[in-house]
């Protein structure tokens, strides 16, 4: 497996396009379009939350066929919370695109993020939806990736190439995410494009897989979306042997699923509003992996320990704190804490540690906090950001 | 009822001191001793937190016999994971006490709060017993509100007079919030007072349903404490006919303990670190209790929502993707939501309401949030803070 150049557009028969029309205020791209020359087999994740957006419905409807061949998504506006006319709204948006692109329109999608509560503004999507498809190129990855972008400060992008047999197979893929990012589902916007020729089930099972690494593990502030959405799209132009669930280039294709998206959710967990640094928190040694996941999870949400860590400060007491209250089974006596390489508590007892070593730890960019249980076989691992003044600052003038 | 002067000291028999032992680096109060001239009847409620600090486990085993006649606290140190030697220090510390107080050494106990993980300054502590001891008086309970003081910004305390029959009984309360501050216990530090006659199961009946909608309703930043600790104390002075758990008066104490648990919740909610703006939310007609409770709790520690709150923008969306997002079962066709008395939500579908009402209902300093799931009978109301920028700097701040 070999990272490449072209993010979503990569894989062959691709095209994607990214504009400005007119949806944020800032004036910066806001509208993007992702298309397959050729339909495609296409499945989905999306959001666990009660209330899900107008784009969601409308994407969990139409992929039951499992094809796809078109995603239009906006960024400036989730088109959540806009009752049945929001549906409409992505419904005749979906039904325009196909038409203009040629395509069936069961197979023609749409994603949004955004404010919450406010009505699409469809005319304006509607002018600009021809200018958006006379900019379809193979060149156009990077500006689709930007036109998701909400309170991302950089785009994220990225793509591998692999062999399958005796053809090389390529997958791209695009993502957002900065705020409003907590685990339990695909989490965010992502769009991951394949030409590897696979069928639905096998798609499913490796996307399945792979969320387990990847996005079902970030957290930024443990607020879940009401439109988070993956699509990925396979359309075969790679010309392999069609991957089947048992078939022996399976695990090859998830391998490079798993690194798409895990490289995606990295990126996520990076750029999280106001992030500074990167935290890793590994538990171990839980009675089950459900134990595990609880256990680093609380530590991830924890406002003490994010701010700790932005503010240089080895306070391992919240940590402890924090995996006391997670719900986890384990015995206070037995558990080890590590913060990068550095043992602070060894068998429920504060180890001495040189106080410069241990800030040190924790000044990194990136910081590593392992909680072992040893109550168990049970094993997670988190990736969060630090919460700083930015976050604050990002959430309290956010435009509504 | 009638809310008094005096706080923990208002109830006859009761003698406070609070002074400056040096284990602030600031300097400020941080020993404090609650004293009843004769022995009390007693019990308390502690964290729920796996990870229990030495004090906790101590008073927990002390108060098996339902009696106390005074606790000695102290901040600047939490004395949690610390060991058996951080035991056999709380241990030596509240010997001592009793020796010096001649009283019984299982009626002299022991709570603190402040950093995880450092051993008790147990000598300095020791030397300042005497000091502290001679300044018990009926006058000084503010200065034992302001000894267990960490991040709080000011002292909290209340007492209040109210009759039981021919009789007239007091009840008085100190309590510390601030930070690492989440329901499902006692929550921080709160030391109650009253010069009732009350039988142990009374008062623990009592205990318990005052807990509910006080303490159990606070959230600041959804992190729990190794240390919360509740110690209720009733010394009899007031000379009323013994209240029992079914008898005439139990519900008149019910009440006013109720409301000094309830004066004291609510202040540790309007000076949670950083806070600017006092937030009750209300979630109504739930599936029942427990679905009511975790929407309200969800929404209450929402970093998105507070952040909204802090920057007087009233993104209703945020709170409609937490509800979404708390587990609560309901149809999201069906609910309502509301900012003050500006409804913004009816039956799942977005009113037009006037955009500057809408900031001046989030505006104030004390918020209402109300959401309606219209799906049986359960309500729940939490009391929380905005979350702010000084959120941040007391905790990337706070010296370990």
């Amino acid at each position: 497996m070999k990272i490449i150049k072209g993010g979503i557009t990569a894989p062959l028969g691709f095209r994607a396009a990214g504009i400005a029309a007119g949806l944020k205020k800032s004036g910066r791209k806001d509208l993007a379009l992702i298309f397959s020359v050729v339909p495609a087999v296409a499945c989905g994740a999306f959001t666990a939350n009660k209330i899900k957006a107008a784009p969601v419905v409308l994407c969990r409807r139409k992929l039951s066929g499992n094809r796809a061949q078109a995603v239009l998504v906006n960024s400036g506006n989730a088109n959540c919370f806009t009752g049945k006319e929001g549906l409409k709204d992505a419904e005749n948006l979906t039904k325009l695109l196909a038409s203009s692109l040629n395509i069936s329109p069961q197979e023609s999608l749409m994603a949004s993020t955004g404010v919450i509560g406010h009505r699409l503004p469809v005319t304006k999507i509607k002018s600009k939806l021809g200018a958006l498809i006379g900019k379809l190129s193979r060149n156009a990855g990077r500006n689709a990736a930007l036109a998701i972008m909400t309170t991302d400060t950089r785009p994220k992008e990225i793509a591998v190439k692999l062999k399958i047999g005796k053809n090389i197979i390529k997958i791209g893929g695009i993502a957002k995410g900065a705020g409003m990012i907590s685990p339990r589902m695909a989490t965010m916007l992502c769009f991951i494009t394949t030409d590897a020729s696979i069928a639905p089930p096998a798609l499913k099972s490796a996307l399945k897989k792979a969320l387990e690494s990847s996005f079902n593990c970030v957290s930024v502030d443990g607020d879940m979306s009401t439109n988070d959405s993956l699509i990925i799209m396979a359309n075969g132009f790679a010309g392999n042997k069609r991957i089947g669930n048992n078939t022996k280039y399976f695990e090859s294709f998830q391998k490079g699923l798993s690194f798409v998206m895990g490289a995606l959710a990295k990126m996520i967990a990076k750029d999280g509003e106001g992030a500074s640094k990167f935290i890793e928190i590994k538990a171990l040694g839980a009675k089950s992996a459900g134990d595990a996941k609880k256990a680093a999870e609380k530590i991830a949400n924890s406002p003490l320990v994010k701010t700790a860590i932005y503010g240089d400060d080895p306070n391992w007491g919240r940590i402890a704190a924090a995996l006391g209250a997670s719900g986890a089974i384990f015995n206070p006596d037995r558990i080890d804490i590590a913060l990068g390489d550095k043992c602070v508590v060894k068998n429920g007892v504060p180890v001495k540690v040189n106080k410069s070593a241990l800030r040190a730890a924790v000044s990194k960019k990136d910081v590593f906090i392992t909680v072992n249980l040893k109550s168990g076989k049970g094993n997670a691992r988190v990736w969060t950001c630090d919460l700083t003044d930015s976050y604050i600052h990002i959430n309290a003038r956010y435009e509504t």
